[in-house]
């Protein structure tokens, strides 16, 4: 599963694109605007990716006649989610198709195999325990410190599967709510700010970055991304080598997100937090503010092209619009508008996103 | 055919569209990008635009069956071209789903129509006459005078259905290449440069102009487009009110492109060259260096939406791809790239395009 080396895809070829959200509905529009084609493999019937293009295939994951079958109609296969079951790669014929990396989908889709990676990569992370047991809880929380953060080992997003631990707290009750599934405790760091970097690093291991981007979350959820992020040059640097040295360490292709708290700590100014496999919230000011957005740049490097270039022309603060936000979104003013098409209105779901731009500052 | 008040479309509607070439296909894109979707109606099975959605009627325009079933399956009708039949708003039902303009679409559809139209907006245009026969052309010749440029009056677009003319021409031949089409005689305008402008009117009356483009045109197609134009704020000025008054003597819907010829004549420095009363080649920049591009508006005009922020934050130099040039198209570096996914490359076709932003100087 992936970068074996291979033509650039013709005009008209089909990016196969696992994943129906709205990742993998701007990815298909990123590719339509390429000239390419684009296949949607998603399981839900009404998957919002499903609008913008006419191929499509409804099924299951763990389909492998149908996963067969998508890999013979496309030319190259991506992701819009770290959470593609590792199966997938066996499907007869489909290795040779994925592009990405199949070590950072394994990394990403585990938090400790993640930290344990991103610390192989000489860079830090806040200090964690794998946590399997009620024993392993009590004892982790005097080792990271209190308060805590408690997360599943695997399948959380957006807050999903995280609750804040502090000294005092019913451990065999909270212990409980994991239901079982192995976790992860981490020191709740007081960072001073979260910030992001988006890199693309194409079939050819050339790299290219934007702009590094500071995030705002709330109920963990992206709530705003402003770039650029007001860090110094060398912790931008930094950052950007960091994420550099990731996508290298696992010889990526396409964009990769890599979240980071800026501690304020001169020995250790930045923690990574996590690492995203694939086109990022946090990066998508870029489709309004960047010579090249990092959706184009994703397809780009699955379909074997040179990179685009990453160069920002404005300021941009980027917005998500959550659950009944989007019902006013046609009249906002003086912002770029971007709508997911999602039938169903869920408080905190992601509906969209609008961009604000202003005159370059730096 | 109108602009009669109806309510802003919701998420999820859906935008018909009159025409599957690359301008069908990036107001497809831009309706996805909003949330809508968007039905192609084509004649042509591999228009370019039944790439980019699931919605599609593969029907001649005068197919009246085929129309009306599309008209049903969408919530309001849009076009790429000014030549619709005139039939076409005839078809049961359809005439309360158009957007734009009948008046507009008959007009542009006929030069002479168009000049006079022009005219009677109190808006300068070349010395012109019309010409339906070879004793018509004689005359005219000496009345605007030589050189001059014939054009068939219909259904002509990229110099198709253009010559120039001098005194000496043998003008029985010259004629006689018209076929008995009705044609137009204009002076040959030696203009000092060409601009347009790209203008947005709301369904409430709102408009909302781009800035003024600078055009380039080579064998009478355009090559590039550069904003800002090289023009004194007086003109620009000028040009921006001269395309709001057609907009608004037609109670236009959508967005109008108007090209202009600028004169150096202090007495009449704009002549109007013509009106396409749809989104146009000139305001491709807009999709990288605008707030909102040329598409988004005019889908949110025709979606009964207030009209985004046309603000420019970059300077921007657009040029076509023209022929095998999109062959190299991938590899092309410091420019925002946009290809048109069509199968054939034929010379002079439209293939793509590209954008290269460089930072504001105004």
């Amino acid at each position: 599963m992936t970068s074996e080396p291979s033509a650039p895809l013709p005009a008209g070829a089909v990016i196969g694109i696992l994943g129906g959200g709205q990742l993998g509905r701007m990815l298909a529009l990123a590719a339509h605007r390429l000239g390419l084609r684009a296949h949607i493999y998603a399981p839900e019937r009404d998957a919002p990716a499903f609008d913008v293009t006419p191929l499509k295939t409804v099924a299951r994951y763990d389909d492998m006649v149908a996963l067969a079958k998508f890999s013979e109609a496309v030319a190259a296969i991506t992701w819009e989610f770290e959470n593609v079951p590792a199966e997938v790669a066996e499907v007869h014929g489909i290795a040779r198709k994925l592009r990405g990396s199949s070590a950072v989908v394994g990394v990403a889709q585990d938090r400790v195999l993640e930290k344990r990676f991103i610390e192989s990569c000489g860079l830090a992370v806040a200090p964690w325990q794998a946590i399997d047991s009620l024993d392993d809880l009590k004892i982790s929380l005097a080792a990271v410190g209190s308060p805590a953060v408690l997360k599943t080992r695997r399948l959380g997003y957006d807050g999903k599967g995280q609750w804040l631990v502090r000294e005092g707290d019913d451990l065999r009750s909270v212990f409980n709510g994991l239901k079982g599934a192995p976790a992860v405790l981490e020191s709740f760091v007081a960072f001073e700010r979260e910030v992001s970097v988006i890199l693309a690093r194409g079939a050819n291991g050339a790299t290219a970055a934007f702009d590094v981007t500071e995030n705002i979350h709330e109920n963990h959820i992206l709530r705003r991304s402003t770039v650029p992020a007001r860090v110094s040059p060398a912790v931008a640097a930094a950052a950007v080598e960091a994420a550099r040295d990731i996508a290298e360490r696992i010889d990526y292709v396409g964009v990769l997100g890599v979240e980071f708290f800026v501690t304020g700590d001169a020995e250790r100014p930045l923690l990574v937090n996590e690492i995203a496999p694939r086109v990022h919230n946090s990066g998508h000011w870029t489709e309004a503010a960047a010579v090249t957005s990092q959706f184009s740049n994703h397809i780009r490097a699955v379909a074997g092209w040179p990179l685009g270039d990453p160069t920002r022309f404005a300021d941009a603060e980027m917005v998500n619009l959550l659950g009944d936000e989007v019902l006013k979104a046609s009249s906002l003013q003086g912002v770029s508008l971007h709508l997911y098409g999602k039938s169903e209105v869920r408080p905190g779901r992601k509906m969209g996103h609008t961009i604000r731009l202003s005159p370059l500052t730096r």
